[in-house]
């Protein structure tokens, strides 16, 4: 690869979050503000290995900061996981003169960039890009935010049916192996308890509170992780009937809608900042590591420590829940 | 009951839905400017006849025309169902002085309502608060607007992720045994079909767009009312899985989120129009009828008519989806 | 021109109104369903004096059913009210073989349609696309719902800092002729009171209330049309402020956040109605009329009526606000 | 005072911001949790010397984490600044039996709190509801968030009809003494400039994006802090005006909006955390400082060092505007 920079390829992979349109934005005015040239790549690995890659100006990215969603398409690839279609991979980068590469998502475009950057030696920067929150040395992820308001802004309205009719609502947000999401949102709407991954204790917690409340008809609202191993958000709502009868209960799985909708200031912030800082980084040389903000600061972890899950969750938080629900 | 109304109760019943505080408000605020009092009864028939009842003034309405849900609560009573039940809300009544009522809610309400009034003569109006918008006698129910716009904002994000994996979504939206809401949500997002009770014919014309949509692939939209005859929505997308493998279907159902939030511009008007209109029309000695708004004027409608479901959707309307779903 | 319509060419024109995508996105798909050609014409009559247009396809106008603003951009064109620029106007719709017309706008865009018709004779349909809601033979124009629930939204977060502060807001929202957003804005805010050109009586209104609520210290807001011969806003705050020195006034005047916005579910339908009639009419040998909605049945009205500004207001309404503001 | 608190007063005073009433939730529900007692005090230091104050439970809390505004009410007390008004105070608490205090506000409320203290030896502790960011000893102050959030809906919408028109945007948001809402606010909707009081060289590079710009029609948003000391947004908008006469020109002053609203889910989760820590360090101990969150964790203030409002602004953040507008 050449020595110093002079196209930079971007893309977007895996799940999408809201904000991957803000981060191709700024790589791309970004590379263009230090006269680089920019190639868009479709579909994530998938268009590298097809070679469904295009220049990108100025225009390119105008007026999309706000759009949820990805301009450049996202998908997985399973020729990428073959040496064959990694070769096919660099062969296309060779044709197009894309020297650099900046990758947005998550765990999986990580693990693939990880590899690529092995075998070919292609300068590889990547941005976290998912609503899950769930990689290492950044505080945020990218949609995580946006995220976090749907969230918010959805059980708002359940909780105007749930008060009018004194229901018990257990509602499920995604985070299949975090319960991030669950977290800090629970916290924004002022759930009675959150069902968790990360926490065994959150059941008890719940049903001593469903206790406390039977004389005390009121609406309430329980958060449930995706991934929460006490069963999936019916059996939840199954087991609390048997054992409370004479709550009138009823389930609300929130879906796709926590991955999309226009990015929050704070993931336009985060996004703008991140890319900018992606090629700036590249220009320096630097590879084969995510670009995040950890305290207000712009933090560098190598790929194969930032996929590493974080398991622990704030405990602080959960303490919050407990007192607040009160 | 008195000759000249004096006391005005004031319930809501059945489903909540959006705009229902602000057509309490306006019942509440025109009968104070009219001179009379105005009692709220709680949770419905329920608060009925346990009594739940209390006066209201100005300020229990202040600040509340935005809110979802209903501050009067409200409950299905199988008590009312019982002529001992309603006997003991009338005695209620005569404890309270109430001597008219206007009962916001749905057919199950006015069913209540007018059976109520054969027996015991109490003045009774009727405002439609459901968001199924399927009573007869009046264009639009009092929450319909903010549903259909709740699902067409809650179809945009969905719309974001569809569009940047290249998916086929499913939703499924509210209306059990009418497909108005699909239908109107489905012209407002743009969907590219709309299964919906009234009409045999659309899974077919879905099959003809799918079919055409092999060589183009793109996202797609599918609003699915929950009272399709072709099946719940997940056996619908099941179907399609089967017959367009290459298709990348998810499915998601809205859910609760339908019933609340804040009532749009529209809802409040029409509650605020409908409110006023009933206490003038109790006044005047209308009783047994629903209060509606029909091509922009108060129209009358009497309980056993409006509780016929309108079978019939606008053919019009299910030929611009066609057209448009180009 | 001929016969037989084959190519109609749409734009947009005066100041924009969220809708209006919906309403090309309309026009376009129906024009490809009957198998016609569709020619975009940019910055309304000014770029038809130019020649800036482009034949549109399906995918011109994939997913621009929620944005607001128009993809075809508007402009006023001071050439067109010339006839040397009408003739040129003319040339160009020959020569990209353009036969007829849908014109997307207010008074401005009516008036030169109906001129270029009278010496061109090329067919033209017009679709009332304004948020003022002020053209006869409508019951609603394109943008209207959306800019009143903009106003609702914005001054629903202004009552939150007004009650916490017991102010008293004056809002200026948009309408230079008419009150019609204020006027039901005014409803759905539960204003105070509602100031607009078509009633010379609602200063006292005003007056009478302030004067009662001295003793009864809380926020108010009322809503002032820009068009209020009552003075500007700020000059009706002063007069308040003179009058009434204890209250504690505030001015905030909306701008131009009422022109923006993704369009409601009522604009999307509508406008999607209102562009698939444009090109069937335009079809079946209609010109010369704007097509709209009347007692929801599509209706026409010759140019020359429909820009007739509606100079009255619904005393209903008007007298609406006075007993809700009790 | 009590040498164990018994009985914590919880009061809002200065301008209001979103997410106190989550703030004021999480003060009582924690103090409930700890089996003390909570008095509620209205309308900031001016309910403390009219002993305008009540007990407070949980119920009193219920369904407000989601609301602008407060349910304390704010106002500004001149007779605090007295020593006589003080000494009011100080009486009206010991009536009321309340031995501390959370005081949720900004640099005035902070420096009312510090003088009260020094006096009565009071224990007081100081939450930072203010939209403006400006307070040391934080990252981000309860409604900031929020604030820059509407901000950024709000010019979504006029950059809709900015581009349709092609025109150049001055929009001036709140913000005194501080550029904290353009900065970030600006970033995220991706400005053409940004005009705040901490830079002097910004309209310099405005004046150079806009000769670029002359070529290259299209439209342009520019963010101007209230107290950018270039002039107030309409003399920026002349000079810009005369400079580059062939821009289409606008101003919009966002003003009160930014005030109000539901908060964000990051200002619930704030107002949350600091709530519940100010509880738990009063009952520590702790007083005389503000409870801030650094670097995610919680972290103390003097008063006197946390109205040291911050004069400098991030310049990475600035470099970013300039690169993006490219």
């Amino acid at each position: 690869m050449a020595e110093t920079i002079k196209n930079i390829g971007v893309l977007t992979s895996g799940g999408d979050s809201p904000g991957m349109n803000a981060a191709i934005r700024a790589v791309v005015r970004t590379a263009l503000y230090y006269n680089l040239e920019i190639t868009g790549i479709m579909r994530g690995y998938e268009g590298m290995i097809t070679g469904d890659m295009f220049k990108m100006d100025r225009k390119s990215v105008a007026n999309i900061i706000q759009r949820g969603g990805t301009i450049l398409k996202t998908a997985r690839s399973d020729d990428f996981r073959t040496k064959e279609g990694r070769e096919r991979a660099y062969e296309q980068l060779k044709k197009f003169n894309v020297d650099a590469l900046v990758v947005i998502g998550g765990d999986g475009t990580f693990t693939g960039a990880s590899v690529f950057l092995d075998e070919f030696d292609v300068p590889i920067l990547g941005l976290p890009g998912t609503i899950d929150n769930d990689l290492a040395g950044t505080d945020y992820t990218i949609g995580y935010d946006t995220a976090i308001n749907t969230v918010v802004n959805a059980v708002d309205k359940i909780r105007d049916t749930a008060e009018s009719h004194d229901r018990l609502f257990f509602v499920e947000v995604m985070g299949r192996d975090s319960g991030l999401i669950a977290l800090r949102s629970g916290i924004g709407v002022g759930a009675e308890a959150i069902l968790i991954p990360e926490s065994k204790t959150d059941a008890g917690h719940l049903f001593k509170r469903l206790e406390e409340g039977r004389k005390d008809k009121a609406s309430k609202i329980v958060i449930v992780a995706e991934g929460d191993d006490s069963g999936d958000v019916f059996e939840i709502a199954e087991r609390v009937k048997e054992k409370f009868p004479n709550y009138d209960t009823r389930v609300s799985i929130l879906g796709h809608i926590q991955r999309g909708g226009s990015p929050t200031c704070g993931d336009r912030v985060l996004a703008s900042r991140l890319g900018v800082a992606a090629v700036e980084s590249l220009m320096a040389g630097q590879k084969g590591e995510m670009v995040g903000l950890v305290n207000g600061q712009i933090a560098f972890t190598p790929f194969k420590h930032a996929i590493k899950h974080i398991s622990e969750v704030n405990q602080g938080l959960l303490k919050i829940v407990e007192i607040l629900s009160l």
